[in-house]
C-alpha cells in the first residue's frame, strides 16, 4: 500500500477521501494516493489542476487546496533509491543468474516506442546513469556495454561508470558485432519483448544466434523487480478533442480505417502507438512530456469499433461519453486475452513491425492467430491534415508567432546589457507563449543556446551549461508549443551585437536554403528524399553542410516528430501529399563558435502554376516570425530571393501587428522593413 | 559444313585458302567460310577490312580482294528462314512437348546481359518477330504472352501477331502474374539459365513454384534447335586497348582488382560481362554493334590470372602478345570443365547476382564451390576514369564537337530548304564524325527527330518514319561515337524556321535545368538520384518534366550506358566519385508537336570553392557545341545562367576554331555570340 511509509500523507488522503466520498466520488485513501503519486509521474506543472478531473472536479476551494497540497506534499518526498550505479549492475547479474541467464539487452524504450518516456521506463538511466534519449545496453557476466550515437559522445562518457560500461557509437560499433564479439555458444540472452519492435527483435534473435546464443523473451523486465522506488504510471485525465479542431470525428476516422483494414483483408490492427490511439479517438492526454498523450493500447476491427485498453482512472465521464458505444474501455491488463480471444478464432491481425512490440506478435502466434505486418494504419491518414486542421495550425501559428514576436522584441533589448542567460531567455519565451489561448504546455524543451552551445545540435541549457548571452554572439533558440487546435516549431538565430560578416555570409545562406525549400515545386508522389538536395544545394554552392535532415513532419496538437513523411537524405519511400506538415530547417554549425538554423513549418499543398502541365505540389509557409534583417548579406541573394523575404515579412507584419502592443508592433514594423 | 550449301563460296574459298596458306596462313576452306560468316554476324561495315587481322593480315592486294568479294558473297546471299510467325510457335510448342515441358520462359538476352545483342542471340524477335530491345515472351501450350515497355506500345502491336500473342505491360502486368493467372499445378516451365541472371532466374523460379508449377533448367534453348539459318557467332579481331588510351596497364587492373578479391576472402571472380573483360584485360573488339566488344567469359583470380574464354580465331598474334603470360586463352567450352575444377577444390567464387547467368552459380555449386553473391568488382574501378582515360575524353570530344560544328552549320543551311530528311540528316552527321581521328563507329543509333517524331523518347528513324524536316519544326538529334579515346554522347535540338514562343519557352527552361545540373556542387558520397531533383527543380517550377532519367554513366571507348552511377529518380546507392563520367540530358516532351532534349557529357571532378569546409564535387563538361541561341529566351534566365551559356559558348568557340574550315568558324562565332 502507498500510503503505509507515510503516515502523514495517509492521514490527509483519509480526511480528503472521506470529503469527496461525502461529494459522491468513492475513493479510498490508498485510492486517493495511487493517483496523486501517478499525477506526480506526469509532465503537469504544479500548478495545473486539471487533472482533479479525475477526482470529480470538485468545487469546494478548501478540498481542491487540500488536494494541491496533498500532491505537492506527495511529490516533494519522492524518496529516491541509494543503490550506487556498480551495486544496481551486480544485482542486475545476480538476478539474471538466478533466472538461468548468460546476459540481457535492454534498449531506451517503452511499451509503445515513444519519442518521450514517463520515468518509469527510464530502465537504462536507473542501471547506467545516462539520460541521452537514445542507448540500448547489453550486459553479460563479465561485460557491459553501452551504445549511443553521436548526438551523446560527451555527455555518456560524463554520465557513466567507464570502468564497468564499454561504451560504443550504435552505428559504427553495432550491437550485433558486440554480440558476435562475446556472445558464447550456449548462451542464453534475455530481452522484454514490450520493449523491442517486431523488426528490432528480429535482428536481435537473429545476432545472439548467429553467435551460437539462444535469445529468451523474458515473461517481466529483470529491472523492476531490483528498482526500488520505481515511479508510479503517469495518470492523467484523458480529454476529448473536440471535433472543432480535430475537423473529423472519431466514428469518421474509424470508418474509414476499417475500410482500410477490409481491403486488405485484415481482421483488426492492435493500435500501440498512443498518438494513433489519439488521433483515431480525438482524445488527448498529459502522460508524458511535450506530446499530449494518453498511454493506452487499443484494437480496431474491422467493423470500426475499437477495445480500448487504459487505466479507467484517466477516462471521465465526459470523455466516456464522447467515445460513445463503438469504444469499449478495458483495463490494460485485459490486452493478453482480447488478443487471444481474437487470435483463437484465426484473426489475421495487422501489426506495425517498426512500432509494434514483439510480445504481442508472438502472443497471437501462440493464440492461434495470423500476424499480417503493416504499417500502422493510421500513421498515413494522421499525417494529411484536413481542412480544419490546417486552419488550426495557422490560427495556433498566428498566436506563437504573435508571442514569439513579443519574445524578439523583449529580447532585442534584454540581450545587450550582457546580463541575460539562456535559462532566462528560455523562461521568458515560455510566459509569452503561456499567455496565449489554447496553449497546452510546449511540444519539446526549447533550446536556449548562445556562441559555441549554438553549435551543439541538440543543445539543452543544464545549470552547468547555461551561458550569459555576450555582445557579439549568435544566439540560437529551437522551440515550439501545444495548442490545441496545433502544434508549433519554430527556429531563429539572432544577433546580438555584431558577430562578424563569415557568421552574416553563413547566416544568408541558410536562409538561401531555407527559401530553395520553401518555393519548391515538385509532381506529386515526390519523396522528401529528393527535396532535400534542394534546399542543400546553396550551401553545398559554398563547400558547406549541416548533418542533421532538413525536415520532419509534425502532428495537430500531437507529437512534433511525427512521420511518415520526411525531408532528409535518407531514401524515403512515402511522397509528400497536400495537407502534410513539414519543418523546413537547415542549419549551419561552427564547433566552438557558433550555430545557425532558420525553422519554419510548411504545409504541402496543390500549386497549378499557369501553363503547367502536370499536378505539382508546393508548400504554404505557416510560421510567422521575422528572420534577423541585420544578419542578411544581399550582395548573396538573388532577386527571387529578396522579393521572398520581403513578401514573407510583410506577411508576418501584416498578420500580426493587430494583435500587439504599440512598442512591439514598432520593433515588428523596424524588423520587417523591406530590404535594402 | 558451312560451305556444303554453297558451292562457287566453297571453290573461292578452296582457292583463297590456298593461297593464304602458301602465304603462312594454314586454314581450311570451310575455316575460312566460317570466319566470313562470323564477320557478317558483325557490325563491320562492308569496306572495313581490319578483320582481315584474323587472317594474318595479308598484303597481297589481290588476295585481299578475293577475301572482301567473297566476304560480301556471303553477306549477300544470307538465307532467312520462310517459316511463318505462328509455324514457329506452333513447332516451339511441339518441342515443348517432346522434352516433356508445358511451357517457357524467354527473355531478349544473350549470355552477357548486354545491351547490344548478336544477332544469332535474338531468338525473341525470331519467335515473336518483335525486334524492340527489351521484352520478355511466355509460351504454354494453350496461350502465349509478349511483355515489353511503354516505350514499344506501339510497336509490338504492329509487329506480332496479336491473335496468337497476348502482349502485356512488363511492370504493370508482371510476368510474375500472368505466371499467376495461367500456370496449372504440376506444370514444367523451362527456361534457358544462360539468359537469366541469378537474380532473375530466383524471381522467375519463385513465381512459377507459387503458382504449383515446376521450374526447369534447360541445357539447350529449344529455339536454337528450330531457327534454321541461326547466324553465326560474330568473329572480330579483339584489339589491344593500347596503354596511351586506357591510362593503366592490365597488370595493374588485374592485380588491383584481384587484391579486392583477396580482401573480400573471394578465391575468384567470373567475369560475364565483356566490357568488364574488355575494361580488364585492355582489349576491345567489333562483336556487337555500338560498343567494342569482344564476346567472351574470363575466371579472374586473386592471384591476378586471367583464364579467358574467347574464340581463338579473334586473338591475333598481337593481341596474344599484349595479353602476357599472366592471362590464359580458352576455348568457350572449357568454361564449365574450368568452372568444375575451381568448384571441386572448394574454392569461393565471386558473381554478380544481376549479371551472371545462373548457370554459372548452378554449376559452381553442382561442382562442390561456393558462391559467394557481389558486385562485378570491375564496375566502380571501370567507372571511375583515370587522368588518362580524362584526357582522351576531353580529346575525343574536340573532335567530336568539330565534326558536329561542321554538321551543325551544313544543317543550317540545308535545313531551310524543306528537302532535307531525317535519315539525310543522320547520314551527313555519321560522315562527319567518320573523317575524324581514332573514329570506331558510332556509339548508338542516332536519333534523328523532325517536329513530332523528336517527342517520341526513343525515335529511331527507319523509312516508314522518314520524315522531311519543315520550316518550323524543331530538329533533335542525339547522336554520338567511338573513339579509340573516348565515347560522346550529345543531344542539341535545333530550330528551322520559328517553332513558336512556347517552343521557346519550354527550350530555355530545359537549358536552365541543364545548367542546374552543370553548375551542382555536392558532398563526396552524393548519390546521383539526389541530384535528380535539382535539375529537375527549374522545370518543377512550371509545372512540366521528363519521363526518363536526367543521366547515365558513359565509359571510355565502351558502352555509351554504363554503371553503376547515374542520376535518375530511382535511389541509387552508388555515390559519385571523381573522373566518374555522366550525361546531362533533361528534356520536354509534347506529343504529337515536338521533343526538346539538351545533353552533354559531365566529368565528375573534386571542386573545393574558396572558404568551403567540407570535401566537395563538381562537374566538368567536357561536350562541346553550342545550344541553339535563337531558342533561348533570355528573360527567363538568371545572371549565372547567361553568364554560364556565355562562357561554355566562348569555350566551344576557342577550343574548336583552330580546327575548322573558315565558314564554319564564322557560322560557329554567330552561334556562339554572347546573349543579348
Amino acid at each position: 500500500m502507498s500510503g503505509s511509509l507515510d503516515n502523514g500523507s495517509f492521514e490527509s488522503a483519509t480526511a480528503l477521501a472521506r470529503e469527496l466520498g461525502s461529494r459522491g466520488h468513492e475513493i479510498s485513501p490508498d485510492g486517493l494516493l495511487e493517483i496523486l503519486d501517478g499525477v506526480n509521474a506526469t509532465p503537469l506543472e504544479n500548478d495545473d489542476e486539471s487533472w482533479l478531473e479525475m477526482l470529480g472536479s470538485p468545487s469546494d476551494a478548501g478540498l481542491r487546496q487540500g488536494l494541491l497540497a496533498l500532491r505537492a506534499h506527495r511529490a516533494s518526498r519522492t524518496p529516491t533509491s541509494s543503490l550506487a550505479g556498480t551495486e544496481r549492475l551486480s544485482r542486475l547479474r545476480r538476478a539474471l543468474r538466478t533466472q538461468g541467464l548468460d546476459g540481457l539487452v535492454l534498449p531506451r524504450a517503452d511499451e509503445h516506442q515513444g519519442e518521450f518516456l514517463p520515468h518509469r521506463s527510464e530502465r537504462v538511466a536507473w542501471l547506467s546513469g545516462f539520460t541521452g534519449s537514445a542507448a540500448v545496453v547489453a550486459v553479460l557476466q563479465d561485460r557491459a556495454a553501452i551504445l549511443t550515437d553521436g548526438r551523446y559522445t560527451i555527455q555518456v562518457a560524463q554520465q557513466v561508470d567507464t570502468s564497468v560500461w564499454e561504451v560504443r557509437h550504435v552505428t559504427r560499433e553495432p550491437l550485433a558485432d558486440w554480440i558476435s564479439e562475446h556472445v558464447r555458444q550456449g548462451h542464453r540472452i534475455g530481452y522484454d519483448p514490450w520493449l523491442h519492435s517486431i523488426q528490432s527483435a528480429r535482428t536481435l534473435e537473429a545476432a545472439v544466434e548467429r553467435a551460437g546464443g539462444t535469445p529468451v523473451a523474458l515473461e517481466a523486465n529483470p529491472i523492476d523487480r531490483l528498482w526500488e522506488h520505481r515511479p508510479a504510471a503517469p495518470l492523467s485525465p484523458a480529454v476529448p478533442h473536440p471535433e472543432q479542431h480535430a475537423g473529423q470525428s472519431s466514428a469518421g476516422k474509424r470508418e474509414a480505417i476499417a475500410d482500410i483494414l477490409a481491403a486488405e483483408g485484415h481482421d483488426a490492427t492492435v493500435l500501440t502507438s498512443p498518438e494513433s490511439i489519439a488521433w483515431l479517438l480525438n482524445i488527448r492526454g498529459r502522460d508524458v512530456p511535450s506530446t499530449p498523450l494518453c498511454l493506452s493500447f487499443a484494437i480496431l476491427d474491422r467493423a470500426g469499433t475499437v477495445e480500448l485498453f487504459v487505466d479507467r482512472r484517466k477516462i471521465t465521464d465526459a470523455t466516456r461519453a464522447h467515445l460513445g458505444n463503438a469504444v469499449s474501455i478495458h483495463p490494460p491488463s485485459g490486452l493478453a486475452a482480447a488478443l487471444a480471444h481474437r487470435a483463437s478464432r484465426g484473426a489475421r491481425l495487422r501489426l506495425d513491425p517498426a512500432s509494434s512490440p514483439v510480445w504481442i506478435a508472438n502472443h497471437v502466434t501462440a493464440s492461434g492467430g495470423t500476424v499480417v505486418t503493416g504499417p500502422d494504419p493510421v500513421v498515413l491518414p494522421r499525417a494529411r491534415k484536413n481542412t480544419i486542421e490546417i486552419k488550426g495550425a495557422r490560427a495556433a501559428h498566428r498566436r506563437d508567432g504573435t508571442a514569439f514576436v513579443r519574445f524578439l522584441c523583449w529580447f532585442a533589448s534584454e540581450a545587450p546589457s550582457g546580463r541575460l542567460d539562456e535559462q532566462g531567455a528560455a523562461d521568458r519565451l515560455r510566459a509569452f507563449r503561456a499567455e496565449q489561448e489554447l496553449f497546452a504546455g510546449l511540444s519539446f524543451d526549447t533550446i536556449s543556446a548562445a556562441g559555441p552551445n549554438g553549435a551543439i545540435v541538440h543543445y539543452r541549457v543544464t545549470p552547468q551549461t547555461n551561458r550569459t548571452i555576450r555582445p557579439g554572439d549568435l544566439y540560437l533558440v529551437d522551440s515550439g508549443a501545444q495548442y490545441r487546435d496545433g502544434t508549433t516549431d519554430i527556429t531563429r538565430t539572432i544577433a546580438v551585437g555584431d558577430p562578424g560578416a563569415q557568421a552574416r555570409d553563413r547566416f544568408t545562406r541558410v536562409l538561401k536554403a531555407h527559401i530553395a525549400l520553401a518555393t519548391m515545386r515538385f509532381p506529386e508522389g515526390t519523396t522528401g528524399d529528393r527535396l532535400d538536395a534542394v534546399a542543400r544545394a546553396p550551401l553545398w554552392q559554398a563547400g558547406i553542410d549541416f548533418d542533421h535532415g532538413t525536415g520532419h513532419g509534425v502532428g495537430s496538437y500531437l507529437g512534433v516528430h511525427e512521420g511518415p513523411q520526411s525531408i532528409s537524405g535518407r531514401s524515403g519511400t512515402v511522397g509528400l501529399e497536400p495537407g502534410m506538415i513539414v519543418s523546413n530547417e537547415p542549419g549551419y554549425y561552427r564547433e566552438g563558435e557558433y550555430g545557425i538554423r532558420l525553422e519554419n513549418l510548411l504545409v504541402v499543398r496543390e500549386e497549378q502554376p499557369e501553363g503547367g502541365e502536370r499536378n505539382m505540389l508546393g508548400f504554404e509557409t505557416i510560421t510567422l516570425a521575422p528572420f534577423d534583417r541585420s544578419m542578411i548579406t544581399t550582395d548573396l541573394l538573388a532577386a527571387h530571393e529578396i522579393d521572398w523575404i520581403n513578401q514573407y515579412h510583410a506577411r508576418v507584419r501584416d498578420t500580426l501587428s493587430p494583435d500587439l502592443e504599440p512598442e512591439v508592433s514598432r520593433w515588428l514594423g523596424e524588423a520587417t522593413r523591406p530590404l535594402d
